[in-house]
């Protein structure tokens, strides 16, 4: 298939407007009258409140409202679970949690009124560790809950016991990661407008799921969704992080907005936006793996707690997707996996890119590294004689038979461009000087799409207008990865019309239809699908008009380079813009709601078996790096990127993707850690909170693999999430060839590199 | 049939926010950095533009931009002809053309530097008079063009040679009508956004179709349609006017916004309203009506010249209804009907709420009464013999057979009614003292919706939320009418859900569905029918999965009283809100776009023969006056206004339109005038420029005939524009009767009264 407007790299549509600097993010926007809110924030991570005396910050001039809990219609939401506080009532359950908000004429007003806001406190006790927290008897962090537990997911397939007795080999380890910071260049940004354009609240915002932020807000206010307005600005950057806490500003905002009747604007400093906002689950791991003396796999046992913070937040389903993967790609006769969230009283975890997948990815990668060492294999050759392929069969006991399973395919191409078997070869000897080369790589299968939890569909408009230019809208959100091109791209590819013809609305909740949130990498799939699917409406209303017209058959036509063929006889019969003339003379509507909803998928919660998600991609990373072991450091030299995207629609977005994915993943492989002590963060900004700079960068090799899947449009499928939860398992991987030594604690950082860390014990053999 | 939610007079559904004031109108619109603009106007009605010298108005302080016809793209636009001028590039054409824009940091600096801009003309010597534009070898308006004709309309049905050789008694008249303003109580205003949400500029204002806008502003900045946003405000009264002359101002506010990159706010005075904006047509019309001794109708000859000004606007679409409508509903076997527009150098004519009728019908049945008195039949007698009835065909040739033709019904309601045949005998007496009475009746047959000169059609979205709120947007607007309101009770009743749950929205270019100009009386009957098609296609989605999951037949569902009921049981199955979960839950998405395109019509432009509209109201008023025979004062006493609407969607909201129609009416019969002399306008204010106030208003006395039509949405049709078109006429047949002077001229002001104004002879007897 030739394609002329999908499968190329054109320049982004939103280009012009961010280079010029016409793009406006929600700190340019000013509205008249407007108002600065600012949120006092507790003093203790966990803590009674006795009292809140506003009195004195009333009276502070420029000082419009105060705000507590007790102005809140309702004060709890969540997507799953409603147990987050807009603002701490009775208790502070970690040291984000705000306790009154206050709007001013300024920003400095609004400051110096919380520094009148007199609270009480009682101190208490809090819980920091998840293991703790799972003890029976352990003080509750809800004390309205019977235990600490969020959620357990369990996945029970063949008979562990029994594979681990016929295993010859059995390894026992344990891994763990830390909290980490989505660390958006862009802090949490907004602004309430009461009152405009019929509806009670409009909010404009850096908001990634427009909708999830609408259903909380009209929540809190206790209001029908119809009242509540999000239009979504330019994003700098969200990588799932602008979710929970921008519903919860955005409540605080809306309240405070129609209080006071004024438009109120909040924007986070960095330090603000570290102490409140929800961070990556930190897992504690361990992993069980026997198998045969020929390196075949014949049990695993995994058990994973994730520590949810004060709030459920997005654990229940961030843990789902850890029990459906935790295994890694390879074929397995018996599994035993259990994922947990506990509530703590450390800042509360949620979605962030990957989403459960780096964590277990680490592990499990880790662990096959480990099992080749003792198994005296490479690395590679105990993967290949593992992996999924062609109607593998999952942990799940799903079995892969709708799609290419091209593991193999990746991991050739990931190993031939980054000329792995020579270096691996060249790095197992020994080296000289303090600097040692290691080379490792990982590789990953993902679901696609939010899986068997939730309703999974996604609507778009198409809307050519009376002069043949056309309105794009959806509800999934541009978050930076460069879905408004993308979709640009399919109608455009869909309708045989050139990209400029195209102008992509911004999300707004009143306009675009609901499509779930933009996460889980499933916009080009389940948007895109949506997109295509409306301009495909279009193109045979269109053609049935045209049809009529030259009296030739529907089937008979094609859309290209902006005009309809007759196709058998390739020959030009009406322009687009005729088309759509002759249209609107007839009467004929050409606006159109797409949809597309994701096939059946099924889960059995109670043995984690079934069809958790209707395809997968695959991945591989190879990274090489230079470990200076006498300071710790690490320099990642290079990094291979082979990815099955199904189908690149746009290849230079796609490598963007790859680029900033491994430049999360070595982030959280060596460098990433927001530090934590009895509930209270230690590093606010990022002179301590570290993320890689344009110095940290290695090479990067993006290889695209393009095997397309028969349920995406034109075969695409995922690539935000993939790219990222690779890289520190390669890293690691890399740093043991160099080292020899295994650590098993992220992020790899100079002090665990020095002491070469290492806790558990080696492999058992029979 | 009974309705629970049609045919209610509910409360409008945006009273609220307009009695608490929260509704925002254009001129309270402030955007931050917002500068102000302000528009140089023509010193003569018609000069050549020798020099514009803005050096010394752009060193004004506070002036950012000034803007001339030659910084202007594409300086032409207009509806129908392109040559409306956005500024007057070589000649200005009359008296309120733009010759430059200033955008300032406040009005006053903008008012200042107006003050120095230096223009040099040559003052030419204009024709204002379109009789005289008529003739040949008249100075030309535009000198482009061969001659002043804007069109010229012809009806030819059957011989009126023969049929004037047939009649017994012919009657030549000459009548006239004024130049009359809108008169809506909020001027022009808009703000002009430059770059916002993807847009290169988005007009918020009080614009009558921001469709017509959009195509104007994008046509004159020469972009595509879909980089041009407009958002209609809330709307102080527009009836037709805040068309065109919102075109140029928001083509003027978008120039200087896009030049200043900066939001540019525009509010016209008063003074410049009526400078400016364009009026009612002017007619003078020559009627010849034979008929038999008995009253019956032989042959009619109508000629109609009606003034455009300086431009063509709306003259070809507003004369065409007039030489459809000009014969009124009598059954004539003979008619030759021609209608012109000519431009002259006067302020420029267009749409106005009635849109050609107003005028022909004030001529048409001011004749009938004439005719009437010289045959010695009573007024009403006259009529019936003569009025449409089921099957009758129209001087078009149109065959009523479509729809129950229910003059006569309305006539009888409204003589009832208003005690007419009582009082007319009484008033037929000798009255003593200077103050007498009269009673008169008028009546009009009304082509529903704009006619067959364009594509008619309608577009509704109707989108159900997650939560079973609902979001409506049409692309007709809300004028102050109660549109909103109709369109939520059809949606309400198509649903069977509370009026309550539907939030309205705006309209905006960007969003709603294109749906033609809000004009011609036509949003019940298109806009209505797309939001009940809209409403329909989910209540068969819903009825779907409803019958699904619970194994009934969909045709055995009945949606109501917010709930799902088995019909043959009368039982409740399912909630509404139930419903709406069940759908989110299986994927199945809920919003839709309705659409709706008027049935077939036709015209021949040679002899005006055709269906032209598809279908008709029919309406009868009756006005009683005293008046004061010594000082000239007509006081109204009493209006009686019989309308056959179809179907009263909403039956409060439909008497305000016939109390708002009674007093509009009123106001052109009576004292309403633009006084123009050689091109200059004498009264630009409303100390001059009388309107009728609520001490002006007699008693209304509103019947409302419900003939269902079968196009109708329940069977509705149109109010807007027929309650308007009848009272000037009614109003002087009732000074005839009370002064026994015929008064062919409005307004019948008090000097017109006093000087009993005929001009025209007798009739002629054979």
């Amino acid at each position: 298939m030739v394609y002329s407007k999908v499968n190329k790299p054109i320049i982004r549509v939103d280009a012009y407007e961010k280079v010029i600097g016409k793009a406006k993010f929600a700190a340019d926007l000013y509205f008249p009258n407007m108002l600065y809110g600012k949120v006092l924030r507790s003093k203790y991570p966990y803590a009674r409140i006795v009292k809140i005396d506003i009195e004195k910050a009333l009276t502070c001039p420029g000082v419009e409202a105060v705000i507590t809990a007790d102005d809140i219609p309702n004060n709890e939401f969540g997507v799953i679970v409603q147990n987050q506080q807009v603002l701490a009532r009775q208790q502070v359950l970690y040291i984000g949690d705000g306790i009154a908000v206050v709007a001013a004429e300024t920003k400095e007003a609004a400051a110096k009124a919380l520094g009148l806001i007199k609270v009480e406190y009682e101190e208490l006790p809090g819980i920091f560790d998840p293991e703790e927290a799972a003890k029976k008897g352990a003080p509750l962090v809800h004390s309205e809950l019977e235990n600490n537990q969020v959620v357990h997911h369990r996945l029970r397939k063949g008979d562990t016991e029994r594979g681990f007795a016929q295993a010859e080999v059995i390894l026992e380890r344990e891994y763990t990661t830390q909290f980490v910071e989505h660390a958006y260049i862009e802090p949490e940004s907004l602004v309430a407008v009461p009152y405009e354009h019929n509806t009670l609240v409009t909010i404009y915002g850096s908001i990634q799921n427009p909708f999830s932020c609408r259903n909380a807000v009209a929540s809190v206010l206790k209001v029908p969704l119809n009242k509540v307005r999000i239009i979504q600005n330019h994003m700098g950057g969200s990588f799932g992080g602008k979710d929970e806490v921008m519903s919860s500003m955005a409540a605080r905002a809306a309240l405070l907005a129609l209080k006071t009747n004024r438009p109120v604007k909040m924007v986070n400093t960095r330090d603000e936006s570290i102490l409140e906002s929800y961070k990556r689950h930190p897992y504690k791991m361990k992993y069980k793996v026997g198998a045969t003396k020929e390196g075949k796999l014949a049990a695993m046992e995994i058990k994973c707690l994730a520590d949810s913070g004060a709030y459920a937040c997005q654990t229940p389903f961030v843990t789902w997707r850890s029990v459906v993967q935790a295994t890694g790609p390879y074929e397995l006769p018996n599994v035993k996996t259990d994922t947990y969230g506990y509530y703590t009283n450390n800042v509360y975890t949620g979605a962030m890119r990957g989403y459960g997948s780096p964590q277990i990815i680490f592990a499990q990668e880790s662990l096959m590294d480990e099992l080749a060492e003792e198994l005296k294999m490479t690395p590679m050759e105990l993967r290949l004689k593992n992996i999924y392929h062609n109607n593998s069969i999952t942990a799940s006991g799903q079995k892969l038979d709708n799609h290419q399973v091209s593991l193999e395919e990746v991991i050739n191409k990931a190993v031939e461009a980054s000329n792995y078997k020579d270096k691996y070869r060249e790095y197992s000897k020994p080296q000289s000087g303090d600097k040692k080369r290691g080379i490792g790589m990982a590789i990953s299968f993902r679901g696609c799409s939010l899986g068997a939890e939730a309703t999974d569909a996604a609507g778009a408009i198409v809307a050519i207008q009376r002069d043949g230019s056309i309105l794009i809208s959806c509800g999934l959100a541009e978050n930076g990865e460069g879905l408004k091109t993308v979709f640009t791209q399919i109608a455009a590819e869909e309708l045989g019309v050139d990209i400029r013809r195209i102008n992509y609305m911004e999300v707004d909740t009143s306009v675009s239809p609901e499509s779930g949130a933009t996460v889980a990498s499933r916009s080009t799939i389940l948007g895109g699908n949506a997109v295509k699917n409306a301009a495909h409406q279009l193109k045979e209303t269109l053609a049935e008009i045209v049809a009529a017209e030259f009296k030739i058959k529907t089937n008979n036509l094609d859309f290209k380079n902006e005009n309809i063929y007759e196709k058998n006889k390739n020959q030009k019969i009406i322009s687009f813009d005729e088309a759509i003339t002759l249209a609107n003379q007839q009467g004929i509507f050409l606006s159109v709601y797409g949809w597309y909803k994701a096939p059946d998928i099924s889960w059995d919660e109670e043995n984690g078996q079934g069809r958790p998600y209707f395809t997968y991609v695959y991945g591989c990373q190879i990274a090489e790096v230079e470990v200076d072991t006498a300071t710790g450091q690490i320099e990642v030299l290079k990094m291979t990127a082979a990815h099955d995207v199904g189908r690149a629609i746009n290849p230079a977005c796609l490598k963007g993707q790859i680029y900033g994915g491994v430049m999360m993943g070595l982030g959280y492989g060596i460098m990433e850690e927001v530090e934590t002590a009895n509930g209270y963060i230690k590093n606010t900004n990022f002179d301590e909170y570290l993320i890689p700079t344009v110095k940290d960068m290695p090479e990067i090799i993006p290889v695209i693999v393009e095997n397309p899947d028969p349920h995406g449009p034109y075969g695409a499928k995922s690539i935000g999430e993939p790219t990222l939860e690779l890289g520190a398992p390669a890293i690691a991987n890399a740093v043991a060839q160099a080292t020899g030594k295994r650590i098993r604690h992220l992020p790899l950082n100079l002090e665990r590199v020095l002491l070469g860390h290492s806790l558990s014990k080696g492999g058992t053999k029979k």
